[in-house]
């Protein structure tokens, strides 16, 4: 038969990033198209402790229904979490959610109808951009520098757009740039959300894999009017198969939350949420990330020499403070060509118009470095400076 | 802040059900108005131990992003449990859901349009109701008797809505009924779907759970034109904490769900979906289904024996072969008053009203016995019996 799909549904198999991933997912490949932790880092022995654990202490529990909102042991976990990043929150404006995906998902859809305008830096998080337009959203992008958004033309976008539904953000170590939001344009941000009376979407899902620069407290913790819904993981502290992530926002919209939350799954996996309870019990993560910070620096590092030592001398480039992107920009090259071309040459990256919703600016692209080895690094920055420049001679 | 809602998020919060939850939930309380399975028929151990072997052969594979579909080692055996329910399928068919609320949840979101009518059993599963609503289906509710939805009711509502989207139906054990629908209707619904080309969605997460009369081929086994979208969970032949269920449709059906499956939380988690696969290798799932079935039909009986010599005459009731459920018709009396009663006695149950789209039928209530010990049954059908009278008398 044929299914009559409804407008959630895109009219068009939009294959462009599946395809790409695809590619890269060829062993022979070096792929720097990926967004994955570097799985070498998991703690798989203290996990099984912890799981083990988990069943001695609550045997059946953990393997029953459980609430909507997630495990108050977990959620109380949180609020410390909250508190060392300098927001203070109760279990009530927490939620665990099935990864922070779906917590862009939810909140998306409490607060989207079809032609709402949503504001997001541009470029974006592609996945973020695949949710608000499955809801109908209307995108407007607003250009950032390397201090983040540039709010002087934020506001100019909330000039003309003043019945936008929502600014989302990612502050710290931006997917797909790596750059971060200064502290300035932070409480300009939310300075600009309160005169707007807009709500601010704030996704921090790499805020803690911080290796350089100092701690930046987040737009939640500037936000004196319960405006800001901030969203978080378990996916790059610990592990992201679990899929754990979390909301924090005020009781009202909570409450919301709860009952569209119920809808889409009654409730993320329980026994995973005590396992990562028990885990946080047991173990030190700070120490943990420190691990996970230590490695990512170097491999960023190492990647952006290779970066500075082969590429031609016209490419600029992020420098991330913590995080998993670097962001280059090649002037005067289609990326979606060097795509092709690199692929010859057995290397892979993301093209930068797969994180614009609407006009893309040529010649960027994303290279990912926490999962990937130093030779890898090394050999595929070499491959891809082949593939550049057999596309600019 | 006041947040600007989308019509997905239901105006007034609807709390007359989480009312009733949160009352029943007292530990004075004899509680059958919930859903969940028996915790103590939990194979907790087994499922130890399967983690431990996860832990220990695949490490960490098992806490890295996975396909958006699900593990195809549980797939694979998820293709044999269907061939045990007389369903050819193949991995391609086949997607892992977080819970099959969630498979619920994405399938409504692909067919449904605000203003969509959608057909249902009346009374039906109200969190599917709830989902139906969120997306702004109208609901049009076909009228039941012992043997399922009436086929012939069914046939004059798609006249009056030939346009509608999907008929939704739980055919075995059907929740809240306890009822199952007879082979005979199971051809003709599909051959009356054939005829109107109407997608149907089954949801069968009790199938397995039969003790008495005889395995009935699911609506998906009648299918030839690829029109049945089959939903189905380990939530109740092994653990609702986990939340694993599945979907069966065909691959562009599949391809569709896989974008918005992807939207809503990248994947099911990973490590869930390999603990439930080898627990399958080690274990003989059919046994431990036997030891719940064997649990739930001394429970059922007990239930229905005390109802019959306690509960008035005039009361009728639903005779279910397999799930959780049993229906009972009181006439003229308001089960929402009865359940004020009750609370008084403390004994609780689950109004009809919850489970009616549209046009509640008065008197009618839904008893849970497979969360239920012996010496629980027998007095609070004694405490409810007490409380009928209270507000028949």
């Amino acid at each position: 038969m044929t299914f009559r799909y409804s407008n959630s549904v895109p009219k068009v198999n939009d294959n462009a990033t599946a395809e790409i991933m695809k590619a890269a997912a060829n062993p022979e490949v070096i792929s720097f198209a990926g967004g994955l932790p570097a799985p070498e880092l998991f703690p798989v022995k203290q996990m099984k402790e912890a799981t083990d654990k988990v069943f001695d202490l609550y045997g059946e529990k953990v393997l029953q229904y459980a609430g909507t909102l997630g495990y108050p042991g977990l959620r109380e976990q949180i609020v410390d979490i909250m508190k060392d990043r300098d927001v203070d929150s109760t279990v009530e404006n927490i939620a665990v959610s099935t990864g922070s995906q779906q917590a862009i998902d939810l909140v998306a859809r409490m607060l989207i109808n079809p032609g709402d305008v949503v504001i997001t830096e541009d470029p974006t998080y592609l996945a973020a951009i695949d949710v608000f337009k499955s809801y109908g959203a209307k995108m407007v992008g607003v250009p950032m520098d390397e201090d983040g958004i540039k709010t002087d033309a934020l506001e100019a976008v909330i000039k003309e757009y003043p019945e936008a539904k929502f600014i989302y953000t990612i502050p710290n170590f931006q997917n797909p740039t790596g750059r971060t939001m200064a502290v300035e344009r932070r409480k300009e941000l939310v300075r600009i959300a309160n005169e707007a009376d807009l709500p601010v979407v704030e996704d921090d899902p790499y805020g803690a894999i911080r290796y350089a620069g100092e701690f930046l407290p987040s737009l939640k913790h500037f936000d004196t009017e319960d405006r800001v819904v901030y969203l978080s993981s378990f996916s790059k502290v610990l592990a992201p198969g679990m899929r754990l992530g979390w909301i924090v926002a005020n009781r009202e919209f909570m409450a919301k939350f709860m009952l569209l939350k119920q809808n889409a799954d009654l409730h993320t996996d329980n026994l995973t949420q005590y396992i990562v309870s028990q885990f946080l019990k047991d173990n030190d993560l700070k120490e943990h990330i420190k691990t996970i910070t230590d490695a990512y620096e170097h491999r960023a590092n190492l990647m952006l020499k290779e970066i500075d030592e082969q590429f031609p001398k016209n490419v600029k480039h992020s420098i991330p403070e913590g995080g998993m992107f670097i962001w280059v920009e090649v002037p005067g090259v289609d990326t979606n060509k060097l795509f092709d071309e690199c692929l010859k040459h057995n290397v892979a990256f993301v093209p930068g118009s797969a994180f614009y919703a609407n006009d893309v600016k040529q010649g960027t692209f994303r290279m990912n470095f926490s999962n990937m080895t130093d030779e890898k690094i090394v050999e595929g920055v070499k491959r891809m400076s082949a593939a550049i420049e057999a596309v600019t001679k």
